[in-house]
């Protein structure tokens, strides 16, 4: 009992704590905050994490475990072809979306510029179904994997600037709604023409 | 003289604060990182800035600058139609490869979530780029402005990451050749097929 109530607690500061380093970033995060979202109190939390660097540390982990998941073969990324790799940046735009877990991988690790952060969770993905893509004869000749990879990767980057988003706002579309709208027009270009019919952009 | 002196040390406290934020990011930057890198007195630094705060600020102000007049037409975004898109990728992908200021103004913008930072001193250049080409019919039918900006800033967001740096150092080719790829793979879906063979990717 006392068990299961220290495990919804950890989870529970896990969650308050992506909330707040999506929100605010790393620097500007205090576990003041936290506690406060979390509801909870300080004790509570320094009892499951050693530092605010030990709960960002396990925030990202997670963020990147629910990445790896969605876009791993089996999940968002199992169909052939580019669709796959269509569906792997609709994925993402999604839980950049909606998950405090994964949007606070995403900023956490770009603020440490860290390599193999969050984009090591899904990039590999990727780029294996842009490779398979190629393998299958998806690809309009004259186009490589490493261009489709460098094409997909820009609308994942593009979704991941507050920029886009407050343009998109102010134009009164979705993130969703452009990432289509983005890859209607880029299949044209990197899917041969009898390829384009069968893809659900 | 010594009026001049100032002016000297001001500006290379400047590029030191640069080369460091750039390289370690804005929390793990200290004064005294930089005043090694200058090689200076910390007491000339607090002689200009009066905190870290103020002399990132100090160095967000300068490459925005240097991007804004980059792009601006009459700069790199003078050219007609399509054309004037992409050479406003180029001329960002450049600076961020080659100018401390710029590579910093882009880092502390995004770690600071900022909507007006880095993005706003070019994407309002890009987007009217975006609107000339569509209003002079170099935008091929089906493809809106708003559709091209998100994929050039696409192009420019993924050149930021460092997972595409590393990427491109791992397949022996540079993020500048890899735009000019993309472009090319690029042009194909955006420019009506009589406006392809006038461009440079």
């Amino acid at each position: 009992m006392i068990q299961q109530r220290a495990v919804q607690t950890r989870r529970r500061v896990l969650r308050a704590g992506a909330a707040e380093f999506a929100r605010r970033g790393y620097a500007a995060t205090t576990l003041t905050h936290i506690t406060r979202t979390a509801g909870v109190t300080m004790g509570a939390i320094t009892f499951h994490f050693a530092s605010k660097r030990a709960l960002a540390d396990a925030v990202c982990a997670q963020g990147r475990r629910i990445t790896r998941e969605a876009v791993a073969p089996g999940g968002g990324g199992a169909g052939r072809g580019l669709q796959a790799v269509v569906d792997i940046t609709h994925a993402l735009v999604v839980l950049l979306g909606e998950d405090d877990l994964v949007r606070a991988a995403s900023r956490l690790g770009g603020e440490a510029g860290d390599r193999n952060g969050w984009y090591g969770a899904w990039l590999p993905h990727l780029h294996a179904a842009c490779v398979r893509a190629d393998r299958e004869g998806a690809l309009r000749a004259g186009v490589d994997p490493a261009t489709v990879t460098v094409l997909a990767v820009g609308l994942v980057a593009a979704a991941e600037t507050a920029a886009l988003q407050a343009a998109c706002a102010q134009a009164g579309t979705t993130t969703a709604a452009q990432l289509t709208r983005a890859w209607r027009a880029l299949l044209g270009a990197v899917a041969p023409p009898d390829g384009v019919p069968g893809l659900s952009p």
